[in-house]
């Protein structure tokens, strides 16, 4: 199968950047498959993703870096080229609640997610099962209240002992401590159950039931220090009428949250997620 | 054309009221072309509507709301009962946003909406002319923010002159003194450009942009003394992304705040929504 | 846990049956939590589904049959009473495609299907590890191409041992004998992964993909002798570009296919479906 | 306000196309905007469409097309460069169903059509006010089933003296003659009332009802020769139940065939949309 190489970039503004990039990549031979570009004209901010077919330009990936990197010098991009032939390493964090876990084990057997999960790690140990099931290691990890800071030291042991590129709360309903937010910045996504704004926090099928709202929804967002504040990815919603109690909230929920958070992580793990201070900018 | 008996009753739940009054209906030969019931477990509240056809009664509306006044009594009944050969009168609330006026006036004059719009009030002159070419008269009442109190005197006076059974601010962007909240307490619809409990306030739209959600919304709800918190009646969104500036989603908004004003109206006038506390029951 | 006695009926609609039937179980002091009914104006047909607390009534099951039985006489209704202590047994078919099988087993463990699962038959051997795990049975029945008439006979053998109340075609495609069709007229559930009637038959994807639709769908319908045409239950959509390749159609679509047979089905297990014709009545 | 130069490009797909595109205008000093592009890979076909801030340019847009002569015959291209000072001129055709009518010249007036409605034709004379109101030229033109061939040379001498660049069948009713699809093809715009491929023809809403399908839509598309057949720009659906007559799907459709209508003709008034065989490539 072919394999490609994907630049990211977001770079100020300016006249001339996709002249520079294209030539560049034409200039070594390179067919490009896909391209996004946008420009952010309140910020002046500019964001661009290029597919390469990496049998096109008979560089290495690493090849590849070193000779762009003056071109990114010269417009002073955030930059990343990535060779898809080395998938990001997941690691999902759970509860109790499984529907979230079941669809990304089901959608990473099946091909759909371009990244490895690597490992689970859950403060309960319902699910271990499942997860060996898949193949998987299963890391049990209790967060006792009166003993959190040492149990989330653990808890970054073995993400870090997983090689995790990316972590992603499967409804996991811990709220990570501010240095594991800082590590891994960008690259902790959750599934938080409701349409933010609206309902952050605690039950927010419940705080949703009470409002008498008309639609629920469900939000894929990085993590950042802020609960429930980080830049959001994707969001979807559920009709819900006044025949609905709490519970079916609570159960339609699930398949709007799974649905999100499959989406959100798949684009991620396609490079499409560019953070933009505290929006996302998406080339699904 | 046939008309019907409509018949909507909220009250404590127990056993036997369905049997009671399609007992009732039934005893007076009533053809019944429409039944919805709700039984709210939470608060052991009962909810129904009835569509009588009104050839199947030999009786008036009046006669028949004497007979039924018994069985109302019997079970403590909150209730109405409307003959549809005389459908509720409207009166529209605007501002300087056209959207939602033009799209309920081309309903009304499409048969869409089960009552008569009876005139337009706005704050500024700038729909006349569309208004007059409908046939409806066109009040301007300005709003000076120095004598706000004078003016919706003056708004309160020609509601009343209009003889209107249901407001409808349909994007008239000025907040109803509580006195007329109250007054027509429950008759009085809004339509809110944000999906709601997010964004209430100003620029719902501009705050959406700023917070990068990948959906917007509109809610229409009913007006109470508190600002966009009343019981809301009908939701809809539209997705956005990156690619849109605040002016986008003020255009997408556009679209979703009518259509959403209109079904919650058009439910409202059918006798279709019973409120519920702060929530409603929509027999849609 | 409280159990229901589930009354659903049809026939010919006249005055007095509401009040007929909800007098009944008034006069048996049955509390109804769930009433819907419909009245279909075009065939003159009546539908109704009642859900009585079964502790509501001093009688069994097979009791309130026997009474029932003269009130359905005088109406000439089709009508069942089922007490949901005694869940529908149901088998799902399954072939090569897994992700509607692993949603309906989710599902099934949550508690979100009003039904045991009891087995699953394929035409392959590939899920068995994944169905045993579940616990549950595993049939491997191949259909050869040259002699289908036995393998069916086997797999209808199956059926029957199983006990099957509702058979779920979960991406089965293989089409039933016309045999199997009749015997278990409205019992047997498809999804079809198309949005019907466009494009029956094989491949739907790649036909819609063909045509360049902006959208593409699935169909959950009762399987009848005539391919893909029988009444039909729920659908959905997915929004789709030209972005998007027919594997990206099959893609998305397996997400709409799995949604829509859960909701076809657990709609169906909980007697919210009445048949009409080629047409459904639903009381979601 | 600013204007723009949009280039849209179609070609074979080769290695170079953006780098020499974006290059020749980077050359120019050209300040690119909004940049799509698009690789068919079943087909080897190239995308693109560019919009160019025209002051970033010292050419006018003959200058700049004179220019670009060159590059277009090095690969092959199909393009067009359009200055959007000068908007396409519309012109809209009707018959008696006005919704989709009053919704294009409300979004006109709005200013969210990027194009000028210069006049409307229809073969009734019933919308006459209304568009007058709008103050635009309203031209009847009877079609007698026994002279359509008069009637259509009546019609094609009327758009052709209105300058028509773009023809929109706002549920006109009437199939144009061969001469005239071919005479504007890729500029005459329909809304056709159905899920395109279901329910082509007369009456779709009545089929949908009679077929018993719980969604229904609306399609926008090229015209062709072929009825119904004609590349598809955009699609929608609304959902329905076994509680709507065939009257309830026409009202619903309504809303839906106006909305599909206005984002297809908004897309192709912004050359947002190019043919690609029987399909669109729609850069939304």
């Amino acid at each position: 199968m072919s394999h490609y190489y994907r630049l990211v970039v977001s770079c100020p503004d300016r006249r001339g950047i996709v002249a520079r990039v294209s030539g560049f990549i034409a200039g070594h031979g390179g067919s490009i498959t896909e391209a996004s570009q946008h420009s952010d004209l309140e910020t002046g901010r500019f964001f661009m993703r290029y597919e390469i077919l990496a049998d096109s330009i008979g560089m290495t990936g690493q090849e590849l870096r070193d000779a762009f990197e003056p071109v990114a010098r010269e417009f002073d991009m955030q930059w990343a080229l990535r060779d898809t032939r080395h998938p990001p390493r997941v690691v999902v964090m759970a509860s109790r609640e499984r529907h979230c876990l079941v669809d990304l084990l089901y959608r990473w057997t099946a091909g759909e997610l371009e990244g490895d999960i690597v490992g689970v790690i859950s403060n309960h140990d319902d699910m271990r099962s499942l997860v060996e099931w898949h193949g998987l290691p299963y890391h049990h990890v209790p967060v006792p209240s009166d003993d959190r800071a040492s149990a989330f030291a653990e808890v970054e042991r073995r993400i870090e002992a997983l090689g995790a590129d990316t972590v992603v709360l499967a409804r996991y309903m811990q709220i990570l401590p501010p240095a594991v937010c800082q590590r891994y910045a960008g690259r902790v996504i959750n599934i938080h159950h409701s349409f933010l704004p609206s309902f952050a926090g605690a039950r927010p099928y419940h705080q949703a039931h009470a409002r008498g709202v008309k639609l629920i929804g469900a939000t894929c967002h990085y993590v950042t220090e802020e609960l429930d504040a980080g830049p959001i990815i994707e969001q979807d919603i559920h009709r819900v009428s006044h025949c609905h109690t709490a519970d079916d909230l609570v159960r339609f929920g699930r398949d709007v949250e799974r649905a999100v958070l499959a989406r959100g992580l798949r684009w991620h793990l396609e490079d499409r997620v560019l953070i933009h201070g505290n929006k996302t900018v998406v080339f699904a």
